[in-house]
């Protein structure tokens, strides 16, 4: 035994979480160890409190403690505007722009097939009706620039036959600050096909 | 408001863990909220069990459920070996290898002036009383190969003060697997300098 299987299992559940492995998951705990009443208790005591309290909007998808969030409940949105994203956290990305001011559809993921996610995991159902009960002007598709993102705002876009709604998509092209040298094809090749306008 | 302050404080908490930053504690956050029954309420009452139940060794300071760990208690290794370590993490690490079967002793740390740790924060006095008590014969200095580690090293030797105690570090070289060419200098220059006889 190298140490007591307690241990093993907490860095063992530690290493399922995006972005760790066995061995970043073993250090933090270990850090933890040295810190058990400074940080892993109220740590712990956090995450089940945050489990307890925080839920879907039942309009959105975003993540609030209220059933309705704060941003569907927000007077000043544009609620002729639904912005789609895969993910809650897409939608925090976006409001750190503070270039978006409308409403949120969050999908719950991407179409793939290696992954195993189809049409029936993701909440285009709950879109529809949102549209269908609601003055929508806009629809903008805002899910990822991946293979897996582009199919899946390509389904949204098929899905949503009200001819009525603009059907937009994020603008593809040069990150600001990035150096033509050091971007890939994908991206120069797009930000010439897409040039605007100055 | 971006999201709710909950959220945002488990992430500022979760990205104080060693290796992860603001954006990858989001991700880890996010992730978790989404399992939130599977994942979240479960881990965190597995570090809270931990948080109460694990503790130091007062020997060695290796951490167990038991007051005296399980290396410490274990009647067949060889208690005339020390090797003192670090971090507990780094007992896991030689345990690891089953090459070792002495016992160990935690500094709890470097010597580093960066970080303000000092002599007084490791300890040093309780690995000389355990000297003085106890029938050692070698001393293994299994501390990291950075400066720190090395200084540490030369301080835990310069302590013990005993004639009778063989001192000695782990062999420094060629990692194992490692090719030539991609080796650093300080590296490559350690393993000519101490090369050993086929």
């Amino acid at each position: 035994m190298r140490h007591p299987d307690e241990i093993e299992r907490l860095i063992r559940q530690f290493a399922k979480l995006p972005g760790l492995g066995s061995r970043s998951a073993r250090r933090i705990v270990v850090d933890m160890l040295k810190k058990k009443h400074e940080l892993m208790t109220p740590l712990a005591n956090m995450m089940l409190e945050v489990a307890a309290n925080v839920r879907s909007c039942r309009l959105c998808g975003n993540l609030d403690v209220d059933d309705t969030c704060h941003i569907c409940a927000d007077e000043r949105r544009d609620k002729s505007l639904i912005c789609v994203v895969e993910e809650v956290a897409d939608i925090w990305a976006i409001e750190r722009t503070a270039a978006y001011k409308g409403l949120y559809h969050v999908l719950g993921g991407a179409l793939s097939a290696i992954a195993g996610v189809g049409p029936d995991q993701l909440n285009v159902q709950g879109l529809i009706k949102r549209i269908g009960s609601n003055d929508i002007k806009e629809v903008i598709l805002a899910t990822s620039s991946t293979l897996e993102g582009q199919a899946t705002a390509h389904y949204v876009a098929e899905s949503l036959q009200d001819p009525d709604i603009r059907i937009t998509r994020l603008a593809q092209g040069m990150p600001i600050g990035g150096e033509l040298d050091y971007l890939d094809e994908g991206t120069l090749g797009a930000a010439i096909k897409l040039r605007q306008l100055t």
